[in-house]
């Protein structure tokens, strides 16, 4: 070790005492460090996965890798750390900076908006509340929730007026349930370019309401009940319309999003949660429920949230998410550094109940394998799945196909096309092809 | 209405065509609104359940809530609200602002000290990486994941050096489990007045890394091999041994928590995760791996971490953190409004798998009822139980106990005391009671 490279005994005297310390002893010499360091390509032999890492000091860090690699001592343990941060909501370290939602710049405004969630930059199938997609129709109301109040009115024999401290009082129910949006994306090759531009508008977490079945229970459905108008308190008064048979399944009056209470722009401090129904139908800040016999027609149940087909009539009501993935890593904007070991991730969800496989393409979709999916499977939720890769450095395309539990298959755009016609805007499920570049550089196919 | 009370067609003009906007013919009279109102007790039904809500009007906020409850137009629907949050990473609304991690008075310092999470007020199983309790020995680093290398060496055939992005490219795992400091709560009654300052040393995330055993079966462990000392590149250099047969098990090297990259108080970019292992094992900001035939002996488990056992004798490398429970929802500092349904609600979690079952007593211990765990019960993960309870407005005393699927029942305090008698420190799991009184405030029974 040279003199300016002192062991952590000598920059924390209190430690002394600290047997498990690298002591002068235990450091590899100069000669035998730079000897593992340039020892070459390092082979990772894992059952069926044979892959090859570069090591650290080939990296373009390799400078400071040098100073700053064990066993030399970085400069961080020199000096006692940040104090806890308990007083403050924490936040992501100042390096992950630019992993923040996606706001696409062709949005003349923010009110009627979106942004999305940096799926490329993520991992497992929680999505954390400060990187959440969002959708708004009429910006994000500041709601008190002392003041709030949610009212259950119409064809019930009993109306209701709940606090949200009445709500939380009642038999509570959590599920890990995905939300996206029904344009995620628009209907329009290519898209974007990244993961995050093309599905930002998905993410994942564990929610925590009450039953609105319990709820319409104690109100007393009337006779010829069949709907239920959801109604926002947000100043689009973001209105639809829910058939009965969901109320009464597994939607919940929700409060909490990943352990603690919503987040302001995704519905604090209620909800409405239609699992696996287009993202819009989940509506936010709810005020309102009334229960009718017949649809609102709402205008985001007519001129928008429709498509028109081929024949001239107009899809409506199209509450369910098929089933769609696509890989995340590596995705659009992100590159490779080199050829060997890669292992492709992904999402992949469906509407209508568990995932029950993925296949990903490593040759532009002529041969498939079945990917490993991340357990528990849960239903309407997220899945991660994993596919192991051993990169050539030869351009290729690579992409995700999903199966849902009731064997509905992602199609291809090109037979979404042939079935709904060059006018829909809604519900493309389409798989999404990634091209590799011998240069590592990974962009959309579609482009 | 009054004239005061427009509807939201009236304020929103540009939503004139939402049919399911609530129009004067659809808004009860002022009459019939004051009548439902007025209605008295709510009773719900729900099998077993019998609940009373009050309704909105008798609570204190009945004035705001006379203006603003529906089907009045709150304030918040009659101007567009903010924008999307897609320039920044999101944060809770400022209602919340008072939900933040709890910083033990008596810390005469900030730098080796602890924050915990506000268990009162979280629901479900996930902790958000906001409020995930901390504990450091040094300070939080501030590392730059670009430089930071994890090194492994000692007893392998091959020593190795990763950086950040080699690690990332590696066969990923993703798994929800609990974290927890062995000393949650400390071994002295009454250790505090509410869930958080008891046991709030305890969180749950969904981590990915990669698998420790992939990585020590490509560095090739020496014969012998029994113990790896694990060291982190804080200023205190925290280090454990940790036993060879964890390290080839279910450990990980981990770099996302809930999604996104490690928070820097969480181990940013890189830490150990030995599930259901104590706290203080799970390496943060790791450097370094020694192979070894013999555990360190470092001072975090010498001087630290280890219990005086009555007979003289150290109870050292009590690695896993036993089956507890604790009731958050009523709990300490909280405040039950009036008698009726309450929905009791808890974490239970075991260091040895999954949680088989949790009991709740509402009379202070003599009667036990089985309680319902929140699927998926998971290993090694926080597990939500829910206990329906009609409270009659008496005084009384709850409490929960959990059993794990080896058939470990949490013990009460008097069990530990008998046990280990009174120079214990770490690893209390003892039931915690809390005390109910008539005017519904909750108490430390232990107080």
């Amino acid at each position: 070790m040279t003199a300016s490279k002192r062991s952590p005994n000598q920059v924390a005297p209190a430690l002394k005492s600290d047997a498990g310390v690298l002591t002068t002893r235990d450091a590899p010499s100069p000669s035998s460090r730079r000897k593992f360091l340039r020892a070459g390509t390092v082979l990772v032999g894992s059952g069926t996965v044979a892959m090859t890492i570069k090591p650290a000091s080939a990296q373009g860090t390799a400078g400071n890798a040098a100073t700053a690699s064990p066993p030399a001592v970085p400069e961080w343990m020199k000096l006692p750390g940040a104090p806890v941060g308990g007083k403050v909501y924490g936040v992501p370290s100042k390096f992950e900076s630019q992993v923040i939602r996606n706001v696409p710049k062709n949005q003349a405004q923010y009110i009627s908006s979106a942004s999305r969630s940096p799926l490329g930059d993520l991992d497992g199938i929680i999505t954390p509340n400060g990187l959440f997609y969002e959708r708004h129709h009429g910006g994000v109301p500041d709601i008190d929730p002392a003041v709030h109040r949610l009212m259950i009115h119409g064809m019930v024999q009993k109306p209701l007026i709940f606090s949200v401290s009445e709500l939380r009082r009642l038999p509570s129910v959590s599920q890990i349930h995905f939300l996206e949006c029904s344009g995620n994306p628009v209907y329009t090759k290519p898209y974007g370019k990244t993961a995050s531009d093309l599905v930002g508008l998905v993410s994942c977490g564990e929610w925590t309401g009450v039953s609105l079945k319990l709820l319409l229970q104690e109100a007393g459905l009337e006779s010829g009940a069949k709907w239920v108008l959801a109604e926002g308190a947000d100043a689009a008064a973001m209105t639809r319309s829910i058939p009965i048979e969901k109320c009464l399944d597994d939607a919940l009056i929700v409060y909490s999003q990943n352990g603690e209470r919503l987040r302001p722009e995704q519905g604090y401090p209620l909800r409405l949660l239609v699992p696996g129904f287009e993202g819009n139908m989940n509506v936010k800040w709810l005020r309102r429920l009334k229960v009718m016999a017949e649809p609102a027609y709402s205008r985001e149940e007519t001129s928008k949230y429709t498509d028109l087909l081929p024949s001239g009539k107009a899809r409506e009501f199209t509450f369910y998410m098929e089933a769609k993935s696509i890989i995340t890593s590596p995705s659009g904007g992100q590159h490779i550094d080199g050829a060997g070991f890669v292992e492709i991730r992904g999402i992949a969800w469906s509407g209508h109940g568990r995932i029950r496989r993925v296949d990903v393409s490593v040759d532009g979709g002529r041969n498939w394998s079945e990917a490993v999916l991340q357990e528990p499977v849960l239903t309407r939720a997220l899945t991660r799945f994993r596919h192991p890769w051993r990169w050539n450095g030869q351009p290729t395309v690579i992409m995700s196909r999903a199966t849902d539990e009731t064997g509905y298959v992602q199609p291809t755009f090109e037979q979404l096309l042939a079935e709904r016609g060059v006018n829909s805007f809604y519900h493309n499920n389409a798989i999404q092809p990634w091209s590799v570049a011998a240069t590592g550089e990974v962009s959309n196919a579609n482009s």
